[in-house]
């Protein structure tokens, strides 16, 4: 089956409005993600080489190193989202007729739901970490190009506030209350203050323009 | 020349990411746009025909057509603003050695840059109606895939802020300034109250899981 990063534009969107599971909105939070981290690499690319901008040419070049290392993770993760759904299903699917059959099942379950957390939860950290790099784009780049800096912020949280809705949904279906909790709390701890930051770059933007 | 929209996803990205001018923010706007527009669709497309939404499926059913038609009004942006692009740096390329030439590069130059304003416009009309349709799939769709609508919501409101900066951008450019005022106003007509209303909408999805 074609991995989704190589289909076209017009299929993944025909897809993901079609009434099939996958790819959903795990899929689409990446996406975003890596469309920012994107948006960062472009702003560093017209902003390197540039005589105007030869001070920050070596933050540019570090800048772009990490956006570019990011897209790659965040690229994989539209496939990571789509994996761990059918991995679910599948558990979901198990035969549940004798008493061992359904504690297996409920077990496989379980594991499964926690990777299930973890995919979105990383994913949600990766657009955190593209929010940052999308700040250092619009402090420093191309003025030329900087609105795509303001793009690539609004894209990065857009993918952060979508990856922890699927936080949400499987850390509810968890029965291991700790482990729940625990990556509950990490996702707090990335979320807090970006709706702030994300709005603060995007003025940072517009102000320059 | 191969439409975006018929690139893979990740060819697109790399094009995004590159030091090539063409696609840029404005495009990935729209396909923030569209990509709202498909996940309010898959709510749609799984929530007609269940039994138990038999309620709504006749709303379901009309936004479903609505959701249809913005997708392709925003996957159709994807390119307006390539073309939109290219004309503007057709006629900043202009010959400007007579007067002559320098008075029609200049009427060129405002000519495209008006189409430069409403493209964007048009665009942060687009989301702003995908950010409403979310708010249908929130309301009335199927639980089981109500985070999509979290997921839609999130991707129009960060098109329509994406796009605004094009407007912001395109206008200053502008010698007409009556013209320029009135898209001005436009956009804030738009704007106002988005970002509540998309946060609503956020938590409405996030209060249902």
């Amino acid at each position: 089956m074609t991995e989704i990063k190589d289909k076209s534009i017009e299929n993944y969107l025909d897809e993901l409005a079609s009434k099939a599971a996958t790819p959903g909105g795990g899929s689409a939070a990446a996406l975003l993600g890596a469309q920012s981290a994107a948006l960062t690499s472009m702003v560093c690319n017209l902003t390197i080489g540039k005589p105007k901008y030869i001070e920050v040419e070596d933050d540019m070049r570090a800048l772009l190193a990490r956006a570019e290392s990011l897209r790659t993770t965040l690229t994989n993760m539209i496939k990571a989202d789509v994996d761990v759904f059918n991995q679910l299903m599948a558990a979901y699917g198990l035969v549940k007729v004798t008493e061992q059959e359904k504690k297996a099942r409920s077990q496989q379950i379980q594991t499964v739901l926690r990777e299930a957390t973890l995919v979105p939860l990383a994913c949600a950290k990766a657009c955190a970490e593209a929010v940052e790099l999308s700040q250092q784009a619009a402090d420093k780049g191309n003025l030329n190009v900087i609105s795509d800096a303001g793009v690539a912020v609004m894209s990065a949280y857009a993918g952060l506030k979508s990856a922890a809705l699927n936080v949400y949904i499987n850390t509810a279906s968890l029965k291991d209350g700790p482990f729940a909790e625990e990556k509950l709390a990490e996702l707090e701890l990335i979320l807090n203050g970006a709706d702030i930051k994300a709005e603060e770059i995007y003025q940072l933007v517009k102000n320059k323009l």
